[in-house]
């Protein structure tokens, strides 16, 4: 099992339209990436470890696929449109992680 | 609901020792933060978003809580030997993110 996270980092002044985010792109992720897409987890950026000191992300996403080339199936032949969805709702380019899932889920 | 993100950015030359941190760290993580932790995933940076690019992150462990304060109140009594214990597995500083679930689990 792998997982896809997609990292927002914070940036003084940067735009992030959180009702578009978790709606309209969320729609977006679900109809192009399915089945393939086992699991979807969105999480809102609260806080980092220093007390007081801001999230280091905005927003985290993680897609979970059954492998990295069931990934690359789903999400080549979408790529483009969805790029193209995030100048919608953020100004921030976010980081993209391929990780192994090695315990837990 | 609400994660921890636990990520350790990728580093050349950094120190990691994956058997040491799925073993005794995972260990002492299940045996003082239970059962206040309800669950916890690690995953394994396997690449980044561009071709042949690095994974940002050599690890991310995501541990869930039911709120901040019960995180804060499971973690604040072993946080010194927790975070003793990191020294032992990686010479590379994680970055903390406290998020809250929006969507998916």
């Amino acid at each position: 099992m792998i997982r896809v996270s997609v990292l927002y980092p914070h940036k003084e002044g940067a735009r992030f339209d959180w009702a578009y985010y978790t709606a309209a792109h969320v729609q977006l992720i679900e109809r192009t990436l399915r089945p393939a897409l086992k699991a979807l987890s969105i999480e809102q950026g609260l806080a980092g470890g220093p007390p007081g000191s801001p999230a280091p992300f905005v927003a985290i996403a993680h897609l979970t696929f059954d492998s990295v080339p069931a990934f690359q199936a789903a999400f080549g032949p979408h790529a483009q449109e969805i790029m193209a969805d995030v100048l919608k709702y953020t100004t921030i380019q976010p980081i993209l992680q391929i990780s192994e899932v090695k315990l837990g889920s």
